[in-house]
C-alpha cells in the first residue's frame, strides 16, 4: 500500500524468461561461476574468444531448462550446474562453429567472433568448450545424462549438415526444414530439460514430459528466427537481418513466399537463392515478397502452434509455479518477436 | 626348409606396427567395424566425408595402442573396441579441423577434405566424429575412462590454439614447442594407451606407465614429423613437404636453425616466418638451412631420445611379447624416416 506506483513493477513488466531466472537464482549463479571457472586455460586466447560469446548477453535459455527440470525432479544435489553450464558450452560451441560455418557478421550485435580472431581459433575454441563439456558432464558421474547430450551433440552436427547440404536448393520442403530445425536447435532444447530431469529423477513420465515441451519449444524458437531474420524489428535487436538470406538458406519464409509466387517472383528467387547472383537491392525485395505472401505471419502461426505443444507436454507434469512460468516462457518466445 | 626364401618373409621385413597389428587383429576388426558402423547417419556427406579420411591408409596408431594396453591389463571384456573406436573419432575429428586451420593442401597423399567438401563440412562433420566419439565412450560405461578422454580432448584443443597463437613468432623456444607437441598431439597417443589400461585393470602402476609410453612416443612421433616437413623424401610418403613453413609454424626444425643462423639466415627467417612475404624459392632456401645447420639431424636426435623414454617407461610393465613390440614400434616410429 505504502509503495508508490511508480517504484512497483507489476508482475506483466518482467519477462517469463527473467521469472524464470529468479525461480532458480542461486543455481544460476553457480552455473555461472562454473562457466567461467571452467573457461579458464593457461591458453589466455581461449577465455577471450569464449568470453566474447558467452559474457554478450544471452538469456542462459538452455542452462535455465536444465536447472528448471532438476528442480522440477526434487534434485538436492549440486551436479545440476555441471550440466547446465555444460549445456552452455555445447551451445556456446555450435555458435562458434556456426559463425565460421555461415560468414555472419553479426551475433547478439557484437562483431561475431571469428571476424575479429580468426576463423582457425572459432574452430579451436569451439572444440575446446565441447571437450569441456563432456568433462563436466563426466563430473555429474550420471551414465544416462552422459548418453542424452551427447547424443545431443552428435544431432546436432548432423542437423548443421543438413542444413549446409540444402543450402541453395529451393526444392527443400517444409518437412525437411522442420527436421532440421529439430535437429540443429530443438534437441539441445529437449536434451537440456531431459538431462535435468533425469538426473533428478531419472528416466520416466517427467523426463518425457519435459523433453517434449524443450523440444517444441526449441523448434518454435528457431522458426521466430527465421522469421526475424526477414524483418526490420530484427535490426532493433542488433542482429542482422537477411543473414539466411545471404547464405541461400532455405527457411520456412522463403518456403511459403516461393510456393505462392507469381513467375517473375519465382525467377527472382531462382536467381537469388539457386543461381545467384545477388545485388543489393535483392535482400529488400526479398522482404516485401514474403511480407506481402503472408509468409512471415504463417511462420509466426507455425511457431505459435509449436509453443502451444510446448504447453500441452507440460499438462502431462505436476502443477508448480515452475510449469507455470515454463508455460510463459513458451509464450514469450513467440511473442519476442512484436 | 623347404620353403624357398623368395616365399618367406623374415621378421625384419615386417614392421613393427604390422607386427602390433597382428597382436590384436581380432579386436583391430571388431574396431573398424564399430568405426564404420558409427559414422552411418541419414545425412549422407557425413560418412562420406569422414571416409574420405578414416579409409586413407592411416595407420590407426592411437587405437592400437588403447587395444594393446587393454590385452596387457587382460582385458576381456568388449568394450575396449569402443574406447579404440573413439580414439580414431577424436584423431580423425582433429585432423578436419586441422585442415581447416591449416589450410593444408595434403592429408596422407589425398586431397584434403576441406578441399573438395569446404570448410564449413569439415567442421561440422569433426564435431559428428566427436560427438560419437564420445557416444562410444559412454557405452563403456566407464567414468575413470570418460575422464581420461575428455579431459584429453579438451587438452588437444588447447595445444591447437597455443600453436596458432605462436605461428609467425621466432621468439618461440623449444620448451613452449615441446608444450605445444605434448598436447596437440602426445596427449591423445598417452590417453589412448592409458584408457585401455583403465577399461581392464583400472588405475595403477599399468596405466601411468603406458601413459608416460604413450606421451613420449608421442612427442617422438611428432618430432619426426615436424623434421619430415623439410625433407625431400617426405614427398614419397604422398605427403605435401614445406607445409609448416608456409604455415610459419615454428617447429623444432626452425628453432634450432634460427638459433643457428648467421645474419643474412636470421633476415631470411624474419621475412619468411614473422613479416612475409614468402617468395617461390623459400622453402627451397629453408630446407637448405635446416640441413645445413644440422637442425634436422638434431630433431631426430631429440625424436630418438624420446623413443628411448618410451622404451624405459616399458621397463616398469610385465615382460610379454606385447611388450616387446610396443618397444620396436617406438624404435621404428623415429627410423621411419629413413
Amino acid at each position: 500500500m505504502s509503495v508508490p506506483p511508480r517504484l512497483r513493477r507489476s508482475e506483466a513488466d518482467v519477462s517469463p524468461v527473467e521469472r524464470l531466472h529468479a525461480l532458480v537464482a542461486a543455481d544460476m549463479r553457480t552455473t555461472d561461476m562454473l562457466i567461467h571457472e571452467r573457461l579458464a586455460s593457461a591458453v589466455a586466447m581461449i577465455p577471450d574468444l569464449a568470453k566474447h560469446l558467452i559474457d554478450s548477453g544471452g538469456k542462459r535459455l538452455r542452462p535455465l531448462l536444465t536447472l528448471a527440470a532438476a528442480t522440477m525432479g526434487g534434485y538436492s544435489g549440486h551436479d545440476h550446474a555441471k550440466l547446465a553450464a555444460a549445456v552452455e558450452f555445447i551451445h556456446t560451441a555450435t555458435l562458434l562453429h556456426d559463425d565460421v560455418v555461415d560468414e555472419s557478421s553479426l551475433r547478439r550485435g557484437k562483431v561475431s567472433a571469428n571476424i575479429v580472431w580468426g576463423n582457425k581459433a572459432s574452430v579451436l575454441v569451439g572444440d575446446f568448450l565441447l571437450s569441456r563439456a563432456f568433462e563436466l558432464m563426466v563430473e555429474s558421474g550420471e551414465l544416462e545424462v552422459l548418453r542424452i547430450l551427447s547424443r545431443a551433440a552428435a544431432v546436432i552436427s548432423e542437423g548443421e549438415v543438413m542444413q549446409l547440404k540444402s543450402a541453395g536448393n529451393l526444392g527443400v520442403n517444409e518437412e525437411h526444414y522442420l527436421r532440421v530445425v529439430s535437429a540443429k536447435t530443438a534437441e539441445l532444447f529437449a536434451a537440456a530439460a531431459e538431462a535435468g530431469a533425469v538426473i533428478a529423477s531419472g528416466k520416466g513420465a517427467l523426463a518425457e514430459a519435459l523433453r517434449d515441451y524443450g523440444m517444441n519449444l526449441g523448434i518454435a524458437f528457431q522458426l521466430v528466427d527465421d522469421a526475424l531474420d526477414y524483418s526490420g524489428r530484427q535490426a532493433l535487436m542488433g542482429k542482422s537481418v537477411g543473414d539466411d538470406f545471404r547464405e541461400g538458406k532455405v527457411t520456412l519464409p522463403v518456403i511459403l513466399a516461393v510456393a505462392r509466387a507469381d513467375e517473375p517472383a519465382k525467377k527472382f528467387w531462382t536467381r537469388a537463392i539457386e543461381t545467384g547472383p545477388q545485388g543489393e537491392a535483392d535482400l529488400d525485395r526479398a522482404i516485401t515478397l514474403v511480407e506481402q505472401t503472408g509468409a512471415i505471419s504463417d511462420t509466426m502461426e507455425r511457431a505459435r502452434g509449436y509453443a502451444c505443444l510446448a504447453c500441452r507436454a507440460l499438462d502431462r507434469v505436476p502443477q508448480s509455479p515452475m510449469r507455470d512460468v515454463l508455460a510463459a516462457v513458451a509464450g514469450f518466445c513467440v511473442e519476442r518477436a512484436y
